[in-house]
């Protein structure tokens, strides 16, 4: 059991803990907020031994070997940095941090301190994206693929209304394609590699953040396009083409249905597996067999992940002048 | 009645002569073909009195009044040329010609006759578009469109085998993005009129042209994604983003159905109406109004999306030397 503590008290917190209780791997022994009050009330409804509102104190405790995080974006590097000096491993929500600077620097500060860092992203740890990855080859030379994640967020609302919302702040190290361009952009770098070519079409909002954007990767022989938007609602699923047959996936994240269409015979087929409805708990597990059996392989490939998806939406804001306040 | 002729004999001119007649303003006085036993054959299946061998001697029958041309699209600009000098009206199957340079040369041999040059795009023509145009406004500021067209043509297994069919090749002006590309390009160009900018990422097949390609089309505000193939298969809808709503269209040739999705009521509903199966029958009726009525007006409104579409075509084979024999 990995005794864990929480940095956030938001929903996604809450389903992390809940996938963490689900795979039976992790026990909640802390939570922080700044705030004491939202601290004790969430210690309470997930029976956490403790509850902080010293981030540093909560670092010290020697109970808590590892922390998820899941503070606005442009807090997650130095929080991090505080854990990892600590000896706590982290497991960090994405986008991991605003640049690959503050990537190379935590992944560097955790290995002097002998834990690990990862990065939280649900849909590469689920068993549809393995079997996606085990039968890619059916589709033969890949040719393109399409790869939308484009959902009209209600804080969009308040943005058209003059407010701006930390995910859509560039002093929070908001937008669409590190927020939620990043899901489908795992899926292509994990499935294809770092491509050769990176190219963004952002459009920008009024605080200097995307808030849709098309981001073209070129392979050789093969294009990749994502399209993400947190302004707009699209209801087209992901597509992968090749040469004998196209996969549809229904989500880019989680991949709940994979669909195989031959080419040549047109038929079709389902290859996908029914998923927990509580997807994140694959994630919790991944992360909690590399700790715990020390599995510095696996630990190396999502690192790499992470890195290249990092280096492609740091050029892609790079290419359009969009600048965190972290850079 | 316009009293018309044909040049080519396959599908597609199946289709051109089904449509002018169910449309009733158009009588089939003439076939044309290199070879004699097809011409015969085929002026005798379609009821037209006279079949022709000679290019010239049908351009200067008299008795002829228009000519549809879907012949190799790299003949096009002669064959269209011939015709305007003898003072035939031309519909000229698309994509019209290679480049520019030919489309502008064949406009002002047209106007120096006295008669109109057409590109046939059944498309923009069918009332759904039509419906489209008019409804657009329901999503609010656009921000993102995504139009693909891609289809495996049975053509590629032939070239894979190490031939060279035509709509494969760069001596006869082929491609995807002038081939299939240029259905979605001309709804974003009569839609959203002429881009800022505009890039293509292609996947270059051994002959020299694309056989797969992501159009990128940016506005002001709002980018438009067009994915074309001859080389893949792809199942998804086309769809545009506004930030009120999103309209998701079955196809982008013909556009059977459109479903307008609305992002904050979260309601669909379909706003399309039942088309003709024969949808050409609508480039045919708009044509024909336009040549009976002399409707310079519409004309020339036709004329400024052909020549954006070919200047798109065009600018993006350039900035990846794609290069056809008749550039």
């Amino acid at each position: 059991m990995i005794k864990f503590a929480t940095v956030g008290t938001g929903w996604i917190t809450e389903s992390f803990i809940q996938a963490a209780k689900l795979s039976e791997q992790y026990q909640l022994v802390g939570v922080y907020s700044r705030n004491e009050e939202n601290a004790r009330k969430f210690a309470n409804q997930y029976n956490a031994s403790n509850y902080f509102t010293d981030l540093e104190e909560m670092a010290k405790n020697e109970e808590i070997q590892a922390v998820y995080i899941a503070s606005p974006n442009s807090l997650h590097f130095e929080q991090t940095l505080t854990f990892l000096k600590n000896k706590k491993h982290v497991i960090c929500e994405k986008p991991i941090f605003s640049n690959t600077a503050e990537l190379e620097k935590a992944y560097q500060t955790a290995e002097e301190n002998g834990v690990y860092l990862f990065e939280a992203i649900r849909n590469i740890h689920t068993p549809n994206f393995k079997i996606l990855k085990e039968k890619l080859h059916l589709a033969g030379d890949l040719r393109s693929a399409i790869l939308p994640y484009m959902k009209y967020s209600s804080r969009y609302d308040l943005f058209l209304k003059g407010e701006e919302p930390n995910i859509f702040s560039s002093l929070y190290s908001g937008g669409a394609l590190v927020d939620l361009g990043v899901y489908p952009l795992y899926l292509a770098v994990c499935l294809f590699g770092e491509p050769m070519k990176v190219s963004y079409h952002p459009v920008v909002l009024r605080s200097g953040v995307d808030g849709s954007g098309t981001l073209l990767l070129n392979y050789k022989g093969f294009v990749c396009t994502i399209l993400c938007s947190k302004i707009v609602d699209s209801m087209i699923p992901c597509e992968i083409h090749g040469e004998k047959g196209t996969f549809v996936l229904e989500d880019a994240a989680p991949i709940s249905e994979i669909k195989f269409h031959d080419t040549h015979t047109k038929e079709s087929k389902i290859l996908s597996v029914d998923q927990e409805e509580q997807n994140m708990v694959y994630e919790c597990m991944n992360i909690a067999d590399i700790i715990e059996t020390n599995n510095h392989e696996e630990y190396e490939q999502l690192k790499d992940w992470s890195s290249i998806v990092l280096r492609i939406t740091e050029e892609a804001r790079k290419q359009n002048h969009i600048v965190f306040k972290a850079d």
